[in-house]
């Protein structure tokens, strides 16, 4: 006995998602089976919508709304009173949106699409950092000068990919000496306890310690 | 800053899945929005060809394939070679299909859809238990005699509910007395340890020890 051939269709095609194991797929879609408020019918509209009105920018690689002048770059790269010398590197989507919420950064961003995860030797290549490197350049080549932003995860993974960053772009400092490479600052988050924190968090605190007067 | 409307629709019907948050959900619309494998078009009509295609079992609940024939009750039920006086009550298809798996069973099905949780007092009202109910009497009145199967799971809410369907039985005992109503049995899994099972099953192990000659 095995399932219907639709339903095992559908439940491999769930599959293919991150962080989706074949037992979460069966669950959602023998929820889909049962289902009676025509989610189906939604959802399925739904995924052909996003893929056609939506369209990735070439720029930063933010997924963006298509708009009527077909422009292949988002409003924040096109915005005028945003600082195009300044590009922040982040690993996902949902920290672009938290980054921005902060309402203290004025510069471009390029997304990467993940994260150079050291079980994955192939994970370099599926990231943005080709077209990082080559919009970085430019900008050089064009102002003569520019501020990188490493805004990776504080994870080892997120680390990882900074260091790899870094090393990328110091060869364009010999050329380019106005080019300032910088990475998020480490310290207590606001609500922390030191009783709580681990001791990276506060060696970090320590040795980025703020003067006050 | 937000989302685009689209992709924001998309992530809200994600999170109408059971397990499924507002992240992972998020986290689902990207990989649609950033996958160049058309993974959303076929999802899509996976999603609509599993509605199509697929039916609820209307004795059993379970998910089959709709046939020729538009039969509504699925070929378990209406097999010749299956003890239509033996039901076993599940709580999902998985475990349906596992039970199956074993060879050692011969009778009929009734998918709960899920377990009564304390937590949710609308729980009851959720699962096919009046259609269970209806059942069980129809094969008393037919055949005088029925043994009911409680096969939910051995965890807090699955004896719960089991209780509670043993509740609801046991007055039909008295009309009909050939109504016999089992457990499945608790003991030793096949694998494990006495090192490192829990004193539940341990006395459950003792409690129902089977004697050799």
């Amino acid at each position: 006995m095995s399932y219907p051939a639709s339903l095992q269709k559908l439940i491999d095609l769930f599959t293919k998602f991150p962080g989706i194991g074949p037992r979460q797929a069966a669950r959602l879609a023998f929820f889909i089976t049962k289902d009676e408020n025509s989610l189906a019918e939604s959802l399925a509209s739904a995924l052909i919508q996003v893929k056609e009105k939506t369209v990735i920018c070439k720029n930063c690689f933010r997924t963006m709304e298509k708009n009527l002048k077909d422009l292949l770059v988002c409003s924040t790269c096109l915005s005028p009173g945003r600082n195009k010398t300044i590009i922040t590197i982040i690993e996902k989507e949902a920290d672009l949106i938290n980054l921005e919420k902060s309402g203290s950064y004025n510069g471009l961003y390029h997304l990467l699409g993940g994260v150079i995860s050291p079980l994955d030797s192939d994970s370099p290549r599926k990231l943005k950092l080709r077209e990082m490197f080559d919009r970085i350049k430019d900008i050089l080549e064009g102002q003569g000068q520019a501020e990188i932003i490493l805004a990776t995860n504080p994870t080892t993974e997120g680390d990882t990919t900074a260091l790899y960053i870094e090393r990328v772009l110091l060869p364009l400092k010999n050329k380019y000496p106005r080019l300032v490479i910088s990475r998020l600052a480490r310290g207590l988050s606001l609500g922390s306890e030191l009783e709580y924190a681990d001791e990276t968090t506060i060696k970090s605190a320590l040795d980025n310690r703020t003067q006050r007067t």
